[in-house]
């Protein structure tokens, strides 16, 4: 997979790609991470990627000439699966979007940033509109990160162990059961008999219903979409 | 604010920290965020902050000792509002948690990582469980900073011109409307007319109108939680 992300501030997307699970997918070559900073595709002396908002209003709006420049170029050299903006807006992104991206080729992620993008951008070049949650950020980039972790993380052999990704939350619509580790006894809070018990059919049993459980007290939404 | 982030990988959070808003933010004094790594807490030489699960399964589980270490070294310090967990089966932020949070004094935001944290961890020294929405990433991390963004954003004095911060998505129960910068004319793609038309309270109710409809397109749920 190779994801080319466009941003005016690459700055902020560095580190999260040079440590943990996403470094060591692209050192495996798993996936390939391409940082654009927009203010490159500018053409006047001061690379000028924003600009005030027709009718007037706080913020700052990203332009369109800058951001067609990228993309047209980008699209020039590959295909793209997606063209995919970050924005409150958006379809709310969940595990089978993350899923479904996963198995893609090749993807553009465009971050927002100050007040958003020209609505012609949206209009004219993305193809899929994604928001990480119901509340707003600073810019894309965060966002980015987020759909980036939660899609190269699905990749196979990104993750040592295959089935840790299928027993993570979501991905069977219920919550993850309560884990336990060394000591057994701490302080004298105590790890429930059942899982120090070596009887594993009774311990899938109780995993079982402690995620029912978890999911019908905390998540019952995600148990209503099953029925 | 001081914001205290506990995580076994501080280098994916360095960068958005050094960038942007929350750079800004921290320059300016409104905020401080430290991050601690949960390794100088530890007591083996092999600074080891996780383990084996039991009643076996895929996954390392974060342990309890290294944690009750940190978290209470910091709590020795000074009063913290929350102890913050990020975990995909907590509650789901959302701009409200996001406003209320931007109003506390000290937060500490502990970072899951492998497959979560030991639950004895959740029940004795958490006081609020947040998810940035129902996806799996590879670590609380980038919740963090997520969270982090959100709150920050929020304190008074940090974005340049306050109402920008009012008139996002969210705030009022509606997404934005659609917003435009110059040129009016790019490529044939024109700018809706009422925008340069000067007559501001015609700006004023066409924002209004698309607000809505965007919305009621978008995310009709919105519309009826204000019923």
């Amino acid at each position: 997979m190779r994801i080319d992300i466009i941003t005016v501030v690459p700055d902020i997307l560095k580190s999260p790609f040079e440590a943990s699970i996403m470094k060591r997918s692209i050192e495996k070559g798993l996936v390939e991470v391409h940082l654009h900073n927009l203010r490159d595709y500018t053409t006047d002396n001061y690379k000028q990627v924003d600009d005030y908002q027709f009718g007037g209003g706080a913020g700052m709006v990203m332009m369109v000439e800058p951001i067609d420049k990228c993309i047209s170029k980008l699209k020039s050299e590959r295909f793209y699966d997606e063209v995919i903006y970050m924005t409150p807006d958006g379809e709310t992104l969940n595990q089978g979007i993350a899923n479904q991206l996963s198995l893609k080729g090749n993807l553009i992620i465009l971050c927002g940033h100050y007040k958003g993008v020209d609505q012609r951008v949206r209009d004219h070049f993305i193809t899929k509109e994604i928001s990480v949650g119901d509340y707003v950020l600073s810019g894309g980039e965060l966002g980015a990160l987020i759909l980036c972790d939660a899609v190269i993380r699905l990749i196979p052999g990104v993750l040592g162990n295959e089935t840790s990704a299928l027993t993570d939350s979501f991905q069977d619509d219920l919550l993850a059961p309560p884990i336990y580790t060394r000591p057994a006894d701490y302080k004298g809070w105590k790890v429930p008999e059942v899982l120090t018990s070596g009887n594993f059919p009774k311990i899938e049993a109780w995993r079982e219903e402690q995620a029912y459980q978890r999911t019908k007290e905390r998540r019952p939404d995600l148990l209503d979409e099953n029925d």
